[in-house]
């Protein structure tokens, strides 16, 4: 990762995401850490899953004064970490996250994203597009991004994941976004890139998985659709959700309305998810999320 | 049914519900018999379904100055009807409908309920809760109604439902309402009320239909919940959608928590779904329903 | 008005939006009207308030086979229109509005707008920008649009506007849209294009008007902060109300995340108030809106 | 106030409600308080005023193997809290808190409280109801309530709240809920119960404040209306927001239709706020509340 100095000017804050099974003296370790080393926490959000009886905790805190220095931090809270058997995750809000863009045909998905990127409202850099199609490359042009088309055959499909692959180490990629891309990626790509895919699902899930989501909805004279953002996994429109939103829609709403109203709700959903995850805001304990939103 | 006048003191009205294969003139020929009669319309709703070619009409007027008596309308209006292939009903703002409560152990809905009753919200009568279960006697008493307790097991389930049949017939029952009723109707039952008994399924349909979709939605890590309002129709939570509504949850949320949000959700969604039944803005076509709020 | 054929493909179809004194036969002389000369009617929609005892109509009807030449249908429907005393517009399917968009400094309306414009969402035209500020002419630029910079003092407010208004006209505008736009429009310029321009407010009006309107509901405490669309007339932030969403806040949210929050609400209500009235949805009466969405 | 064991049966918690001025090792002191007593932390939430510096903290411990004893908690609490000018007050989650109901003519809102009170939605007892009406007797008589009609004149107004306030403290009531009373409570009546009287008013605040909100948002032509509970304070509509919703309507609704719609969104309302309020989830700031949700 590399480490830019943020857009905003605010001075730089570390931020910790833990999970751990539940203790006492959990909370009073972790602040009691920042605390000795003259460290003020900004935010504190934990979560106790009662029944599995696991500790959930994004603590954040100011670098200012903080008498650790930067790279020491991680190695000084290993000795917490391993007494309570954490997993554990350390950030700094001044490193910008790099994502690539997955695209298919559809582009308000795309445009959104970009929009949001050249506008400075995300701290993030996009060195990249990739797509199974060539449509949107002109998209890419407009907003000087490099797009990488990859035709996809069922004979081609692996190899071509390969070379995507490469690709995304080559641009240091942190986040893969699927903004509607219309093909399914193998269990070995995700595994690559665990909780750091996020997909966007134009349905209710689990309502309509799969394909035609809105189509089914209108069939089965639903009046609500939705749309969903989740973490790819190796199974179809089944990883931990991370945003979910809907809107109402009437018998008055051909299949064709609702597509179109669906594309606001996609718009919405994909990028607060992107945007909780690029705060370090998201924590995936068996196929739930935790977002201390 | 009765005809006892309505409690808000308005001179009735007329409301035609009309459903037929979509053709040119048709309003004009609906609103002309009206208008030739002296009908000054209050509403009008039409809908066009555009894939299957099917219209659908609410019109309501004033009856007052209406050239045509009460009792003849419906023979006049026959020969439009015939002309079109209608299907229609004929309905009048001051006629009372008579509901049946069917109830098992949860009082949220039939408190609910009977407030609206009790307050005057709804003009309807309700002279019977019916359920598998004598736990909210108590409730029906408070509220000065009665209350049938049919123990239902699998032996005397057909013998119960043919006894429950009688006791709605004698009573004049015009909609059947599922309070989280938790005992499945038999096909027969149902097709002795087409389209005249309204469920309450406590998910957003058609995710999670079944037993205790609460549990199922935490386990799901969705991000909503929501609630269904539907005609019963013999295959279990697969009828026609009326209403729905949703509520948002996070991982803070336990069961318990679902379970007491979805309270609320139900008996709003539940409540609305009568409030059109009963103001007679609901036709349904083929599991869809078209609903004129 | 150019007639340039649609995007959709669609045979095109006449839309006749009708206010009048409420009568009887209202609904019967129109529908009768298009009924004699073949037409079928598509949509439509009608309503009468009943206090003020207006009616109003949006009446849709395909023009394949239609009888009446497109260029005598306003002539023709004159005889019924001037029977009853009604203001109307006629407008068809085909015809593509010419819009102007007003900004300042900030981008996400304008972005939100033109990728709408850009991916053939909106059968619109948009030729022209216009600014109080330099600052966006690079966004214009990128969708190839004309980018006219009007610096505005107290001094030469007057002659800006009498400038703009030359240039609106020469383009042909017919609908002018402030997408977030932070220079009020004198009376005179509104008169000229009355119920033709669109403002998005960042609040909840009637709450908050004016100035820094999140800063105004941090200080209050609310818990959902909104956004209105509606026409701009001669008093500030006080014209018919197209449309109206919201979103949840809490004590979590500083001012800075309520602004950002907003932008998405900004973006999606102004975008619905322009799509209801390019597909002439919207009717106005005494400063209150018919949306026949 | 009285420690009758709850009705959920699960052992009792602790929770401490704490603000101050915010300074380092806040958090680290208050759960290294209860670490070193042998507490486990159920939950913890903590949110910081970055503007005014202000800290608040929810935090609740299972007192199961806690080994301070109940009574003295706050006795060794206190130095702490006096070391960081803490504001705190001690709660444990057994404790029944006891309500009374001011109601005048509107039984809605109070139907739906004692069918959550009756149902044992809410752990709370209700030993009284008051109204300036006698209108509602009958439904306090239905849920078994003491009703106590105080008739109110510009004349006997403080002579009546003097005899209110005794009635109040001599039923021990911890929490005043205005459930739809339409009548103002003076000043010095507020001054006795600082943040313990719930009021709920039938608009989205600050818009449309004091008398008939639903005429002026009809009137205004709003498309979104809404209700708000907060605390009374002396002046009118203005104390501390704890909740507020909102429901969509349009030009269809006339002001009865809103009044409907709006029953239903005040109830939800003021049950939520009740709610938060009993679970000790709602802290004041200068007029702006935090809620734990």
């Amino acid at each position: 990762m590399s480490t830019i100095s943020g857009e905003t000017g605010q001075p730089p804050s570390a931020i910790l995401l833990i999970s751990c099974p539940d203790r006492k003296g959990l909370v009073a370790s972790v602040t009691e850490f920042i605390a000795t080393h003259n460290g003020n926490i900004l935010y504190l959000d934990q979560h106790v899953d009662v029944e599995k009886q696991v500790f959930f905790m994004r603590i954040e805190w100011d670098l200012q004064g903080f008498t650790i220095p930067r790279a020491s931090i991680g190695t000084l809270f290993e000795q917490i970490a391993n007494r309570f058997a954490m997993q554990w995750s350390l950030h700094f809000s001044n490193t910008i996250p790099r994502l690539a863009l997955f695209v298919s045909r559809l582009p308000h998905c795309l445009y959104d994203i970009l929009s949001r990127y050249q506008t400075g409202e995300w701290p993030v850099e996009i060195p990249l597009i990739i797509s199974n199609h060539p449509d949107l490359e002109a998209v890419a042009r407009r907003f000087d991004i490099e797009y990488c088309f990859f035709p996809i055959t069922q004979d081609n499909k692996h190899e071509q994941e390969t070379r995507q692959l490469a690709l995304l180490r080559e641009h240091r990629i942190d986040l893969i976004v699927l903004a509607r891309y219309m093909q399914i990626l193998s269990g070995t790509f995700v595994s690559h890139y665990s909780h750091q895919i996020i997909n966007i699902h134009h349905s209710f899930l689990p309502a309509f998985p799969g394909a035609r989501p809105y189509h089914s909805a209108y069939a089965r004279g639903v009046k609500i659709i939705g749309a969903t953002s989740h973490y790819a996994t190796a199974e179809l429109d089944a990883g931990p959700i991370i945003e979910q939103d809907i809107t109402r829609v009437s018998h008055k709403h051909t299949v064709e309305d609702m597509v179109r109203q669906g594309r606001d709700l996609e718009k919405l959903v994909l990028s607060r998810a992107i945007w909780y995850h690029i705060q370090h805001k998201v924590l995936v304990h068996e196929n739930r999320t935790v977002v201390f939103a």
